[in-house]
């Protein structure tokens, strides 16, 4: 049994009640505790050392990535995060100016985002590190852009670029929260969900959610410099557009609109937002699962996360 | 350093924004998010393999402890418990059935107390499992309940009774929830926190944050059948009184009300809560610090946490 299986096991029948709007299943859960004009989103994620980060990696980045992507959780429901709490869990014989360094990144870009740090705590874990952060925001009341919502028809955007972000990006991504206000605000967005685990791993998200498919158009993929770079290096690395299909942590926003608002948005986009990649990369369809056309045709993508291109 | 002051520094200049309430340094946080009459609670807490439970630990209460800690942080507010988000962190070659039993604990404790499970995720720890939990709860606004309101001339009082937690009670306490939301209707508590440390690791949180003193009477002290019987059992085990004092997760509330309204209070308990012991151990002083008065004459209570009483 894998993660993904596990969860959809134990997520199967979890106690609710009347105050779930959303539960588990999507970036966020989405409460009503009782604001007349808001919902409160609720999220929580963990990085843990020789996954999400190494010894080696500076302490401050470590901070700052444990709530960039939770950051993107919130963005990928068009909200605002509002508060956090840090939970840090390390070896007895901790270094006291390391966590430091870990709260610096954290509260930096916890106050560039105007996100209040309310608390947390420190435990005990044998030999690894662990940063799991907890956090709530709010979105307006019915304006919450969910995965389930992409319908047939559907034009599929992608903002920047993706692949390659172990080089760099996945210490250094800006959560796409403003983007994502913008979005909810000047278009009709049917779906949306953050990129962590690849484009290749989170539009079946999309598409389970919705019970619809995909086809993508191979050459719109917007493929990262380090991608192309490290496939250019190193003959036996993935090949770039496998990269951009498969790295994961590219931390941008994955979303569907209406088929005749795209160019609208597109054009509105490029004021906006002149300094940020948008790519139309292909269309929802009727059925299931991902099609990739190019010049050779149509081939179906069979799996999530980790395939190979030819 | 240890885990206090280390958390102690972090948390001097932590981001803030105008949706903060009250921060870190109280059981939960308390959060403004707009909804009329309410404010929003805001907790996490984690137990780790080897600290709060073992391998051994059947897992159904492992889960529900680790929700039950929670739930007794929104009791020590006078709140009530919403929703949860439930991170666990395990080995790689975990056992799927163990995991289900961690959540078929935690779940049935939350249907319990209504409250919601929204979703969580599953990541790998080397060696040992972690759990922690995340949630948010509501409390009437200007209603929450904290640890700075102690006044000189308070009367303090505990419920249940202490020691011994490690026997039997720290796996299967139950959140004093339904009594800290009646204590905070019927009468006018001060200041109110859950002691998850013992009494003389906890009740210096109040008094700190309050600004006050404390003398306890040793005689009023409610100890445990479990913490007598470990210390007739066993000559060099702790003295009952010092396991009552010191020996951790008894999770019960510790308060503080006005004198004027301590027999008030303790008899409408008796006729709400029949069955739980409620006591008067002392009353709130100018100063600092805790004096502990027994026949023999008052002594100073040094240090918080494990220390020895002859």
């Amino acid at each position: 049994m894998n993660e993904f299986e596990l969860i959809a096991k134990l997520t199967k029948s979890l106690p609710a009640n009347e105050n779930v709007v959303t539960g588990a299943g999507d970036d966020c859960a989405v409460l009503d505790l009782g604001a007349k004009d808001k919902l409160i989103l609720f999220k929580t994620d963990a990085v843990v050392e020789g996954i999400h980060f190494t010894r080696e990696t500076p302490p401050e980045k470590i901070g700052r990535k444990a709530l960039a992507r939770c950051l993107s959780d919130i963005a990928a429901m068009a909200g605002t995060p509002v508060a956090a709490l840090v939970t840090i869990a390390l070896p007895e014989n901790f270094d006291a100016e390391f966590v430091g360094g870990i709260y610096d990144g954290l509260n930096a870009l916890a106050e560039k985002n105007y996100v209040a740090v309310v608390g947390g705590e420190t435990t005990t874990n044998p030999r690894h590190i662990l940063i799991s952060i907890a956090l709530v925001g709010t979105v307006p009341r019915g304006k919450q852009i969910l995965r389930s919502g992409a319908k047939a028809g559907d034009a599929i955007f992608v903002t920047g670029e993706l692949g390659g972000s172990l080089a760099e990006k996945h210490l250094e991504f800006e959560p796409r929260l403003a983007e994502a206000r913008w979005l909810a605000e000047h278009s009709s967005i049917h779906s949306m969900i953050d990129l962590s685990d690849g484009l290749a791993g989170d539009l079946p998200h999309i598409l389970n959610a919705s019970g619809v498919g995909a086809e993508l158009l191979k050459s719109s993929i917007p493929i990262s410099r380090e991608a192309k770079l490290a496939a250019r290096k190193n003959s036996s690395a993935k090949p770039a557009f496998a990269a951009a299909m498969t790295d994961g942590e590219d931390f941008e926003l994955l979303f569907t609109v209406a088929a005749k608002s795209a160019v609208k948005l597109l054009d509105a986009w490029k004021k906006q937002f002149p300094k940020l990649k948008l790519s139309c990369i292909g269309k929802i369809v009727a059925g299931d699962g991902i099609l990739i056309r190019d010049k050779g045709g149509s081939h179906k993508l069979n799996a999530h996360g980790y395939v190979h291109f030819t």
